[in-house]
Order: C-alpha cells, then structure tokens, then sequence
C-alpha cells in the first residue's frame, strides 16, 4: 500500500490518502505538544514508541470485541487504518481526579472515583476543546443522542478493558482520552490512538507518572518513560 | 415573623434567620452585578420589582404542581422561606443559543433547538461557576446521581411551564438558572429567585431583550426593562 495525498498534518500524526476511497495511512511522528499546541517539542523516536504501544492496545481492544478502525500495520511508524468520518469530540474516562478537571472546579486533586467520569469536550483548537455535554453535542450537531449513547457505552466498556491491561502492568489508568469516527456503512469505530500522550498512567505503587505529564510538567525524559511503558508490555 | 441574625449577604438578596430553625427570611436588595460580580452597580426600586415577579412565577409554578420553598410574602422585598441546603449547581435550560454557551464553544447563536439544553455548573464564585455534568457533580459530592435526575426532571418540567406562561405575554424564554435545595425532611424544593435577573426573555416580535443583559450589555435601562416585564405580567 502505497502512501498517497498528504491529507492532514496534525499535532502528532500526519494522514495519508491511499488508492482506496475508504482506507487511510495514520504517520506517527516524533512531534510531541501541550496545552494546545503552545508547548511543542520533537523527540527522536517517539513516533515508534507511540505506534508500537497504541498496536498493542488495538489488538488487545479488538480481541475484547472493540470495533477499530485498525486494519493491519504497515511498518514503524505506519498503520492502515478505515477512513472514517470523526466525531469532533474529545471522549474522556477519569478514574482518579487530576488535570483539566480539577483545575476549572477546585476538585480535590486524586480522589479514586468509585464510578468513573465520563465527559465529552467539543474538539476544535480555536476554543481550546471545551467540555460540553449530551445536549450541546446534539445542539451544534456534533452527534445524535443514539451515537452519543453508543460512544459512551463502549467507551465505558474499553476503560474497564483498558484499566484491567495496565493494572497487569503495574500502571494505575488514571484517565485516558480516545476518538470515534463513523465509517461509510454508519458503523462507529475506535479510532485515532491510545498511548502515554492520551492516557495517564501511575505506577501502582510509587505513583510515577509513565505518560505526557512528564513533558507537559518537566519531570523527566519522554523518551525514556514512553520506553519503559512498552517495556512492561512486552515483558508482560 | 421578625427579622433575625443576617444569615448571608449575597450579591442580589439577603438571607436573615428567623425564630424558627428551619423558615429564613429572604430580602430582595437593588443590586444588580454581572461577570461574576466585576460589574456591579445599585438600581433603586430593582429589589421590589423582582421581588414581586418572582412571586407571581413562583405562585404559577405551585399551582401547577411544583414544590417551592416559598412560605408566605412578608412585605415588598421579604418573602418568609423554608430553610434548605442548597445544591451548589446553577441549574440551566436554553431554548435558544445564546450567552456563555456560544462564547465557550463557538455555536451559533440564535438557533431555536428542537429539544432544550439541560446542563449545571458549580455554584463557586472563586472558580467561575465552571460548567460541570452529573459524574462530575457526583464526584465532587454535590449531589447524588438520584438527585440529579430529579433536578433534571423537575427543571424540564418548570421550563415547559415557564415558556408557555412567557410566551403569554410575549416573550420567548430564551434561557434561564435555577436553584434547588434539600429541606430537614429530605424534600427537593425548587429555591432562590426567578426573575429577569436569571432569565433570558426576548420579545416574541423585535427580539428586544426584557432581561439582566440591558445591564450587561449597556444596551438599556435596567428598571424599565423590569418594570415593563411586570406590566406585562399584571395586564395579563
Ligand atoms: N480512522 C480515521 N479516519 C480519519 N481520521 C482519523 C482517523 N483516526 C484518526 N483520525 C484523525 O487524524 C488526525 C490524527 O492526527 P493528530 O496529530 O492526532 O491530529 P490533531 O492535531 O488534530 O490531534 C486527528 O485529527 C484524528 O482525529
Ligand atoms: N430556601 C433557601 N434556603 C437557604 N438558602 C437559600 C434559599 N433560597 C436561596 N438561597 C440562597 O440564598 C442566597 C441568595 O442571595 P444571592 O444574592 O442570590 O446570593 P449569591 O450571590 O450567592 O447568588 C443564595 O446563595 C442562594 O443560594
Ligand atoms: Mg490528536
Ligand atoms: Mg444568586
């Protein structure tokens, strides 16, 4: 599969056109940002790390019965993946209190929710993703209230998944944030990644954190985090 | 029913105890402030003029079957209430796009929805009354998932009530904040005010506005504007 048209270059990941109308190639490069693209940074390696780690989680997502949008790898650093058209929302899963959430609310920082949070944030740059609910994504048609209901459903579903793989790792999941997108048969797919930039992960027991904490933060070497990520994964 | 210690001294009312544990006195005072209390200025009259249109709603709203707090009018600025534990929600429904919704995520304004939005922030001054949803509020301890589906359920109730009777008289209910609290016997009360302090009404023909905006916005003259919603209400 040979890569065609540029037809995107995002923050972390560039997309391909393929000579299938419905078929994409996702480009993981080594750029890494935060705080909306006001932090921005590259580190060598890092698109590797990033599309290893998301492969592994994909697989294990598929296995579970999760519907993706991976079709197989392609090498490194490329996936082919179906095209799909995204729902312009941040889907998000808190299991313990930290980030955006506490520091728009007061929230006390760390709390282990016994019932996770879901929320949704509009994605869109320009308004710096802002949360919003059911009825907001529904008012600037976003989604219906039945893909909304389908989303959070199996967004539920991959946090118990998710939580479960990393818990095995010896990684807390924090919270975590993922993408769905409709293909051309209406389905609703899994799409875009799951790694150390979308989700957040603390060692069971020091609470280290082994995700983009460390590079939005300044306390520690990306690179060497993402790698010791894969490295419990692959020791697994 | 004498007035006794100032219990609470707000930014439109005040809150006094009275020889009974469980009935406050509230009193309606001519502040009116805007941007979470950055813009603050005093109309004379302001306080009666709420004070008797949130009566007249309050008296719809009871006979059509919803629970209030409100116990009896003492005079024109003090209404003899039940004491309860407020929710620390503002309580929102929009029929029509507009205000900080718009301002935080871009939608157009102006579009007439179909099915109204229901959302809460966190009633917290120090944060911005930061928009929040039911996980969040459950997180955080401000309600449980219980009582937010009978706050849900009730404020679409009262919102059907509100526009039918607005509408009456001209005026589209654009939006609207309420407030809710808990009683000693455990009761849901719909509290606080209705007024053109926490609504937004436009005129069904010019769209002029008949709400706290012409303060906001400097685009009119607040007691007026007030005084003109009432005439409205009492030529009915
Ligand atoms: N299967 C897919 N089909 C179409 N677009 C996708 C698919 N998976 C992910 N995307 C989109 O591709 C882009 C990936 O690049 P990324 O660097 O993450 O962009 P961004 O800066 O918008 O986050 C994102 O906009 C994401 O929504
Ligand atoms: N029935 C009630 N019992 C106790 N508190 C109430 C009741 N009704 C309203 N309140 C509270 O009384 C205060 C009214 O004053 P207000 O000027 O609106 O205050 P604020 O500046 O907090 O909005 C509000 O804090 C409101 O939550
Ligand atoms: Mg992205
Ligand atoms: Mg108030």
């Amino acid at each position: 599969m040979e890569k065609g048209k540029l037809l995107y270059d995002g923050k972390a990941k560039q997309v391909y056109a393929t000579d299938k109308d419905d078929e994409i190639i996702m480009h993981y490069k080594d750029d890494a940002t935060a705080g909306n693209g006001v932090k921005h940074d590259q580190f060598a390696g890092k698109g590797v790390l990033n599309h290893t780690i998301s492969g592994i989680i994909f697989d294990m997502l598929t296995e579970a019965g999760i519907k993706t949008h991976l079709i197989k790898k392609l090498d490194d650093r490329d996936d082919l993946v179906k095209k799909v058209e995204i729902f312009p929302l941040e889907v998000i899963v808190r299991n313990i209190t930290t980030g955006s959430f506490c520091k728009r609310t007061g929230c006390k920082e760390g709390l282990v929710l016994d019932k996770p949070i879901f929320e949704i944030s509009y994605k869109n740059d320009e308004y710096g993703d802002p949360l919003i609910n059911e009825d907001h994504a529904r008012a600037m048609g976003l989604c219906t209230e039945e893909e909304y209901e389908e989303i959070k459903k199996e967004t539920l579903k991959i946090n118990e998944l998710l939580k479960e793989f990393f818990l095995s790792l010896n990684l807390k999941l924090v919270d975590f944030k993922i993408e769905f997108g409709k293909d051309k048969d209406g389905n609703i797919l899994l799409a875009d990644e799951i790694s150390p930039d979308s989700c957040r992960l603390w060692d069971v027991n020091t609470n280290q954190k082994y995700d983009k904490d460390v590079f939005r933060q300044d306390i520690g070497d990306l690179i060497e985090t993402y790698k010791a990520v894969l490295a419990r994964m692959q020791n697994k």
